[in-house]
């Protein structure tokens, strides 16, 4: 009995073959939303090279360490960091209990909107809207406070959750590095407290393996029972040196890997590579005013005081052979599926 | 062919039975060296509640850990701790580069080995003392140091590495917890750089899972190398309080179960007890004067200034139901094997 005519059995062969191998191979690559070239070339060789049993430069699975800058790197940090929209946000949340901000700097620009007066904050501006924003509470209610706003607030510019702008090329990144033995370290210049509500969820980072900024906490007994109170001090700046410091006050492991995306992460790359053997230092260039934004001054463009990647940090990565990402070529898809620009 | 008599298979087969079962039952007991009692049964049922699937308390693999002190908890800790031995025989070492340390108190005392001086140097004896012994070199140098000491150093009493003077039984309480999923923590009054030199080959206990003391350290660049320069000022004291806030700082979970021996550890027990459902706190009550140490007042000894228990700390086991191990009572043996008392 013969059902079909006599080409079948080859064609369905074909289409077989290809149904099968196509999609297999996309699926098989791990940095799907990268577009092939010496960033993902760089890091594909780098797990082959630190990963293959017999390699010169295998390294033993509890050394696999890589670490991450968060803001810029992992996420959109632009035209603010996300962790200043949650202080501004607070202090208009909180302003009913505190009357005499309307006459009272820095509360009083904030609260008008002024966004001139706004950029010309100094340190000691932000140290009181820090304070105003991020202590007075226990570590449980700062969490609940953190993890209330993050699911109402918008991103102005995609209307989206702050945490669905996340970098997907980097999530495959963070995926396939743990999925060869890894452990990703998220290591911040922002708050410590503030990215673990959210590490876990967004990048599959548990809260002992973020390191970041911190205010100083106190220990009291409430009926009985210990709460830790955040206080208006701030105890560790994670950030340029600190974030070297950061790592082997935390981690006590040189990192194999690390990526950033500014000024602020030049220690955390130059600490990474004085390790021997097998070394991945990478920095994402925001030159995507399309599909992200374009800044800084290695851009050619204006320096916008946000994640600044200045020509000094590009001059160091030549000379230091570092990879520099470009979102624009490099990137294939910025964010995860579903997450287009709206303007 | 028959190349045995008629009892043999017989008899090979019993002899067979009692090889595999007898060793079998002693190698199945993860708590080998603790008698049958209060102590073990709570150990027991803990892992036995937060880990069996449907259980009430069950807590899922992430959320499993424990933390452990380790002066007196983990190994001994008398006359002084290991590490005051350390600073001591360094400022011993390093005293032919500072000849005015012969007239210059508190060193003067320690060149001296002037006992009753030295039990009265307050804190900023001490400070001086770890500032000449612990600062000054890169942590890498340190880390040096401290290896080398650790290799050559004997303590006083066992003539053994101070390395060998661990508690089996809270060795067997680190496995039987890790083999159920738990990831174990030092966390220590001690300095942090000093354990973490040998924790991954004593306690199984990697780097970044110590918490500990810690000085402030500074990034340079050397020859266009960074290197992280230990500086005489202390960064965070992990005591007392400092045991809730260098967890919460350093893990950003509240362990599930804490074992400590004194009143440092006082506020990590009342850490651990203030999260919901199961929760495991211990405290190693020095009562064996013949094969460790007896001390404290908790004992109805005096107060030895070194791990001290005292009587309120006892009082406040009893009233929050932690559970205090004798080790006169609960532990068969108190070294690992090969270690036996030499006085």
């Amino acid at each position: 009995m013969r059902l079909f005519g006599k080409g079948f059995v080859p064609a369905l062969a074909f289409i077989l073959t290809v149904w099968l191998i196509v999609p297999a191979q996309a699926a098989d690559d791990p940095l799907a939303s990268w577009n092939d070239g010496p960033a993902k070339q760089a890091i594909l060789e780098f797990v082959s090279a630190t990963t293959e049993e017999g390699s010169a430069k295998f390294v033993p699975p509890e050394d696999r360490i890589a670490t991450f800058d968060q803001d810029g790197t992992l996420w959109v940090s632009h035209p603010l960091y996300t962790q200043t929209m949650f202080a501004l946000d607070r202090v208009h949340e909180l302003a009913p209990k505190h009357p005499e901000w309307k006459r009272k700097e820095p509360f009083k620009a904030v609260l008008a909107g002024d966004r001139d007066a706004m950029a010309k904050f100094g340190e000691g501006d932000w140290a009181q809207i820090v304070a105003a924003t991020h202590a007075g509470m226990s570590t449980e209610d700062f969490l609940g406070i953190v993890k209330q706003w993050l699911a109402t607030a918008r991103d102005p510019r995609w209307k989206r959750p702050f945490t669905e702008l996340v970098h997907q090329p980097m999530l495959e990144v963070m995926d396939y590095l743990r999925a060869n033995g890894f452990r990703t370290y998220i290591v911040t210049g922002g708050g410590q407290e503030f990215v673990r509500v959210y590490s876990t969820q967004v990048y599959g980072v548990p809260p002992e393996q973020v390191v970041g900024s911190s205010i100083a906490t106190r220990y009291e007994m409430r009926d009985g029972k210990p709460v830790l109170l955040r206080e208006p001090k701030i105890f560790f700046i994670d950030d340029h040196a600190g974030k070297a410091i950061g790592i082997n006050l935390f981690i006590g492991k040189r990192p194999v890997a690390a990526f950033g995306n500014s000024g602020g992460d030049r220690e955390m790359l130059e600490w990474t590579q004085a390790g021997d053997g097998a070394r991945l230092m990478m920095l994402v260039l925001h030159d995507d005013a399309e599909r992200e934004y374009a800044y800084g001054p290695a851009n050619g463009l204006p320096d916008t005081k946000v994640g600044t990647f200045s020509q000094s940090l590009m001059d160091e990565a030549k000379q230091r052979g570092w990879v520099v990402i470009s979102m624009k070529n490099d990137w294939k898809r910025i964010f995860p599926s579903g997450v287009t620009p709206c303007r």
